[in-house]
């Protein structure tokens, strides 16, 4: 079992405090270093006390069991960051990035923990999503993602370990897909930016909240599952994928997307927008979680050697 | 206001039953015919009793304020299916096909009833979710478009109308772009199929169900909205756009997919999984309707003139 050892956070912007937020509501301590960020700043984003800021990154990093690096994406500075802090953790503690932009062999190169540093990319808020992507650099210890995948199941998330690496890791590969086709069903004269909103939220978000484009095809298949579904939906969806065009974002588009975005949810009072969005997102998690679609429990219990051999 | 009059469903497949059970749900009687379909089989999937089951297409559409028109996609039985009902159906009655793979335009091809002809797609299952995709094509009169709008939104669904006819319509555009990305990720060997499906109902499926993908990067672009958004992760997207490949379903992907499948969700008791599916996705759409994000009520009433005059 793994002990609920301090965690150190470096960087205390949106997805390093929402990281901070995750860990403290799973009782972990965790020790924050950000040369930009005040006490003050930290205080309000914070509402739980285990929680500490360092003057020295070093101070920050020593003694923690994992440390997460969500400083900005510059690689110089991240660079940087894993040479100052290689000399304060100890052998066995794994340095993983929240980085989006770069992939694990641009982050390992030069670096002397390359061994113990990989991607661990979560999805905006990282206290609210589940999803935590796992991306190893050819330089990275196995023994690295297993320890990654246990902590962060241990925060209630789930972890994916992607087995190549790729620009964008996996979801954002994902969404920059249906922006794709979003952004050009408006450049296209097609639909409108609220229809194709609605589109999805009546649609395939409901969908894929329970269940992920394989499972749903899988069992709109009928009986025959996904072996019926390819033999007649395939030709169809690979018509599409060979119909698919890239729009140009150019300045008269931006300008539809933007009159129309604020016209689709009101960021006047932007910290209650966004309170009431993680709202809804926890509600519908939750809603999801009842029903026992993929056998979450099963797949987001952190592998164990006892329960292998139970298994077995 | 629209009466609430007798719905010709023309069509008892998966998609007709589901239609039927939408419109009795909401009270109107149903007029079924389907030459294929037998009494006992649709007793089983309709529980309500308000409908009728005829042997003549003439009987089923004549009185019918709306004709939904589900049967097999080929386009000469359409063809002929629109040609035999015109003669029983009043001046007002519009017709709408569910076809996923015609466009209108096709559908209209030498038929004398064009102007009241139009694409109406609901998305599986049509009794659950409440996407319906208006499509008129190039001799749809500008009434029927209102028609079928109003008729849609009295069933309590949320109708969009498209402007341009286009392969797919939109929505399965849009699950397309998922679908070539998600078979990209396991056929390049970057996640298995259990974890693409992870990706999504542990991150954009909860978001999508709350709120589409433009309302996501608006509120993800912090107090700049949508316009910081693209000024900050625009090229990285259009980056991963240009980045995006077009996979093979050679057999060797399409044995791993079925196989992996089987382990996502077993269709061995194939009618209680998607009742289980139904009733989660009635579950997360109730959820997700508490929340205010999109203003769903303005959004899904009918437009009508005492309204307008109201609110200017």
């Amino acid at each position: 079992m793994e002990k609920k050892g301090k965690v150190a956070i470096i960087g205390a912007g949106l997805i390093g405090l929402g990281w901070a937020r995750r860990c403290l509501k799973s009782g972990r301590e965790v020790a924050i270093w950000d040369p930009k960020s005040d006490r003050e700043n930290i205080e309000g984003a914070l509402s739980l006390s285990s929680w500490t800021l360092h003057d020295s990154l070093g101070d920050a990093v020593e003694g923690a069991v994992f440390v997460q690096e969500s400083a900005p994406e510059r690689i110089e500075l991240k660079h940087q960051l894993y040479a100052d802090l290689a000399p304060w953790i100890g052998d066995d503690v794994v340095v993983a990035s929240s980085t989006s932009t770069f992939m694990p062999s641009d982050l390992q190169k030069g670096v002397n923990i390359a061994g113990r540093l990989l991607v661990g990319h979560p999805f905006n808020p990282p206290d609210v999503l589940p999803l935590v992507e796992i991306v190893p650099g050819p330089a990275t210890d196995p023994d690295a993602i297993a320890v990654a995948s246990n902590f962060y199941a241990s925060l209630g998330q789930r972890p994916i370990v992607l087995h190549r690496e790729r620009p964008g890791h996996l979801a954002n590969r994902l969404q920059a897909a249906v922006l794709r086709e979003a952004f050009d069903a408006v450049a296209s004269g097609q639909a409108s930016v609220r229809d194709v909103d609605i589109a999805i939220t009546s649609s395939l978000g409901p969908r894929w909240a329970i269940q992920g484009p394989f499972a749903s095809i899988h069992l709109n298949g009928g009986v025959g599952g996904i072996a019926h579904y390819l033999d007649h939906l395939g030709p169809a969806f690979e018509a599409l994928w060979r119909d698919a065009t890239i729009p140009t974002v150019d300045s008269a588009l931006r300008l539809k997307l933007i009159e129309a975005a604020r016209t689709l949810i009101s960021t006047e009072n932007y910290e209650a927008a966004v309170n009431i969005r993680n709202q809804a997102l926890l509600a519908v998690l939750s809603t999801a979680a009842r029903f026992d679609f993929e056998d979450r429990d099963r797949v987001s219990e952190p592998p164990s050697s006892d329960r292998a051999a139970h298994d077995a």
